[in-house]
């Protein structure tokens, strides 16, 4: 079988098995009736549906974008609905879930790695299994056993499909403005009234529903994002044998036409309109989910999970860029090394070049690292799922947190730079739509705007998540990441060191920010924060893949390392700069009169 | 008149009249019927034509990118003809040409400034008039007095168009393995065969004809860059009038399909294929320019021009994408400053967070210190045409060389970089193609491929820019920066005292890497030299600009003074680890086996 362009099966063992040992969650009850055996077999499985059916369908699903049919319906290419069926007739949508929902107990980390085949083939296609598996495991957290029955099971059986609703067309990073109305009724059930917009998946005609989870205010509650509540919204009512039937008033209002990330729908929904008349009156009938206004941390249980997958998201396009880019430059021939100047000596492959080396590289620190990162931390998932010490169940969950604006962000700024330079390394040939890894570039775009965009993480880091529990959230990075540099063997020394002192630096420049509790003057850069913060937490994340590696010989162990070295020699060093800044509480940004702009 | 969201005509004024003092260019004979007056009437017509004719079709010219029609011939959208004609009806093709030619002999420093209208409202339009320019200035310098009247002087007239025909399929950024040939014909003519690729505005059906410049080799050259030669081959063979007449065998292969600049026809060529056969035989019939084999060093007449005016489109969008999300941030409201706990307060226009605010001060030091960059080295052009002193000529002349290829390169990396910060500021907006952003980006992502890569740009500029004539390149560089660097005010003292610093280091590091002559250790990371050696010319750019508000008080100074402060604490630090890892001479991608990728 040729080498993959896909993922690298070889570094996707290497993450799981030398150095996650994933094999070792098998001990736990939940995982017990798994083995290598069955996560190698899920690996297969779907590097054979990503290969066959969804890479074919990338450049096809970017040219025929949605549209609106004559009858209002979305239209899509019909051959979307077969490779979403050849991925749920796998059973890879149900396979997290529990057994008594047919699920497959899959840990987590297994799941993400496989997801990974399918975001890089086809991240626009994936998104419509990816929304609705997340949406049944909100369901499935803070829903009824009704709840459950009706509405989880048969999006995580393939038969209905789920979004998650959140923005507004005036409030999109602040939830807290969105004015969506629930009211009501005396059944128990609400009628929601509002617009929603920039819903992914939000209309299509793939299955037989779709289950949407919608943020509104209750009529009189609280300001704020205190009175958000969340409700399940389908698209069809369902009858009572769980079969949909009459169309709920949601009406789609229009499509957006994106510069990437075009195989995936993506709708303005009006709410109660009253296009649809369920008994005869207008108002989106919805089913509150829990408790009235507790609906953003249910629907944040749903958020955390989304971005840690849009950073795995934005890696596999990283990823797959790479691999192009890395075969391109092994095959295309041009040019001569600088010190032969003989013109009738024959060109050589362009990864002879130090600069191509340098493009290359780059790429594979940043999409190798995060990769690393997102499998990381969906450990850390499965970890703490299967853990029964409450301490340490509480620390991974912290750690967790933590990790997660950085496991969102990182990537979604590093790994379009990695598409970059995959487009450089193609040359003209990479700008043209010929080739790939274009439209890797404009997918990718996407991902540090959606699901909280870079300075929504960045607040989230520096202002909530490194600061929670007294510190703690740091406290807990901080400890993790020193005792990987305890570990580091004499070869690894000099790279332990230097990541030490970057771990020192971070700590001691969130204390100088935090020191008199102004929150303006805190926050004010704290893009260049998560920015710093997030190359010091991939330098530990690299120091990792390095003592896993270290003594053993070969060329992958060798890539490794090159690698490693590349991002701890070109990369690390830009955090100085970024801390000096954050050390001199810099207030250029904070001081700004905008009118001079 | 609303403010212009194309370019801000108060900051070309600034550059132009405060700074560069380009009405002092009268004084010399070449362009004594000038004044302010004719440049502001210059600048006047080119807003608005670019704001009328050019900004409209933008969208319209990348939904609809050239195709090719039933018979062969290539379909643009008919309005490219009438917003192109526009522009040479105001005679702004001619108008750095001689009076001899019907020219206005303008200075480049102002046409300059008013193509940047051009490119801001449609690059892939202006792209058509802007080689047509570079083709005709090439003839002009080169070219028999026949070759200037039969084909210069129709470009100049609008009625030709014109092209440079440098790559081929497997010979792109390695000229020196072009292998079109030319074959001498009795009558003095040679016939051309072989396929050019990349050709932008390649094919169309714009005017008469097209004129293409085209590199070749005479049968017998030796091999290599000395054994090129530049040939005139029209598209149609002018008659004894001059009028087009028989079509000659320049064929139409196909077009690719790009991301972006999509306006532009991009073409791939096949002369000598025998579909024509002028004279009743196979062979695009050229016309050698001056002399065999010397035709790359003619090209790169033509070349350096182009360079320069590549960065100035890049500048030019990075402007346009800067002015958009201003206008987008001062008028979008979301959330609450971080101390505001309120929800019941008002949401902000998005200026006032200030992440905002760094995205848009970053954006702002990208295009203006691009602006002023590229515009300096068009006044650089114009003064070293009038000055009559042999030594201050040369000077000039090597200093315009030395900023080449930073005046490229990095407008191309940052300018790019602001749009996507454009992008950014307006959120999942931006990401939609109901909002201009999206296809800036699209765009300029072009500029660092075409007219010579980045990588080469840097190969370039430490290959051959800083050491030629025994190191002379670096020192009219230093010495000009340094020149400013004296006459800071006290004011300015720190600022001055940092270039100091950083050009020093550019000086040490640039010695470091030469002092074995070892060119592949030298250059391994000659990428990473541009970039920092790009960052302290524009830290120099900024001071410029920074001592002519220097004392004088309004909006538009402290906008300077802001930017130009934001430059030197947010990115002037980053060349500090490029000249570490430079000074350290790091073989990380010299010594890389490949084979571990």
């Amino acid at each position: 079988m040729p080498r993959s362009l896909i993922l690298s099966r070889r570094d996707l063992e290497f993450l799981l098995y030398e150095w996650l040992d994933v094999a070792a969650l098998t001990r736990h009850e939940r995982f017990a009736p798994h083995s290598r055996e069955t996560f190698d077999a899920v690996l297969d499985l779907s590097e054979s549906i990503a290969t066959e059916e969804f890479a074919p369908l990338n450049r096809a699903a970017d040219q025929h974008e949605p549209e609106i049919g004559p009858d209002g319906a979305v239209v899509l290419l019909p051959e979307i609905e077969k490779a979403l069926g050849a991925y749920e007739a796998a059973g890879l949508r149900a396979a997290t879930f529990d057994h008594r929902f047919g699920g497959q107990q899959l840990p987590i980390t297994v799941h993400q790695a496989a997801s990974c085949y399918f975001q890089a083939a086809s991240c626009g296609l994936f998104a419509y299994a990816f929304l609705s598996i997340g949406n049944a495991n909100l369901i499935v957290a803070h829903g009824s056993p009704e709840q459950i029955a009706r509405y989880a099971q048969p999006v995580i059986d393939g038969r209905f499909y789920g979004t998650m609703c959140l923005s507004e067309p005036h409030a999109g990073s602040s939830l807290s403005d969105i004015t969506t109305r629930a009211v009501r009724q005396e059944d128990g059930t609400y009628r929601l009234f509002g617009t929603k917009m920039w819903i992914s998946a939000g209309d299509h005609e793939l299955g037989e529903n779709i289950v949407h989870l919608v943020l509104a205010r209750v009529e009189g509650a609280p300001a704020g994002v205190k009175g958000i509540s969340l409700f399940i919204v389908p698209k069809y009512l369902l009858e009572a044998d769980g079969d949909p039937g009459e169309r709920n008033d949601v009406a789609l209002v229009g499509l957006n036409h994106k510069m990437g990330f075009r195989g995936t729908t993506n709708a303005l929904l009006n709410f109660g309109e009253g296009l649809a008349r369920p008994g005869d009156r207008p108002g989106a009938i919805g089913h509150l989910v829990g408790q009235e206004n507790n609906g953003l941390r249910y629907m944040f249980h749903m958020m955390n999970e989304a971005r840690i997958s849009v950073g795995a998201g934005a890696v596999a396009l990283g990823y797959t860029g790479y691999l192009h880019s890395l075969e391109y430059a092994r095959t295309r021939t041009q040019g001569r090394p600088v010190n032969d100047k003989d013109p009738s000596s024959a060109p050589v492959p362009i990864i002879d070049h130090p600069d191509v080396r340098r493009m290359l590289l780059a790429q594979k620190s940043y999409a190798e690292g995060g990769l690393a990162l997102v499998l990381y931390c969906a450990h850390v998932v499965d970890t703490e799922q299967v853990t029964t010490d409450a301490r340490e169940k509480q620390r991974l969950h912290t750690l967790l947190e933590v990790l997660t604006p950085i496991a969102k962000s990182w990537p979604s700024q590093w790994c379009v730079a990695a598409n970059d330079l995959a487009i450089q390394v193609h040359g003209g040939a990479g700008y043209t739509r010929d080739y790939p890894v274009e439209q890797f570039y404009r997918d990718n775009r996407l991902n540090s705007i959606h699901e909280g965009t870079h300075g929504i993480q960045a607040l989230d880091l520096l202002g909530r998540k490194v600061t929670m529990d007294h510190g703690a959230g740091l406290a807990v990075l901080v400890d993790t990441m020193r005792a990987t540099i305890t570990r580091a063997s004499p070869a690894l020394r000099g790279q332990a060191d230097t990541l030490a002192a970057a771990v020192d630096r971070l700590v001691a420049v969130t204390a100088d920010l935090w020191r008199d509790r102004d929150s303006a003057a805190a926050l004010a850069n704290a893009t260049v924060y998560l920015e710093a913060a997030g190359h010091v937490v991939l330098a530990w994340i690299w120091l990792e893949q390095l003592l896993v590696a270290d003594g053993r010989s070969g060329a992958f162990y060798d890539g490794k390392r090159a690698a490693g070295q590349y991002f701890y020699r070109f990369e690390l060093p830009t955090v100085n700069w970024r801390f000096d800044l954050l050390a001199g509480r810099d207030r250029t940004t904070l001081d700004l009169d905008p009118a001079v702009l």
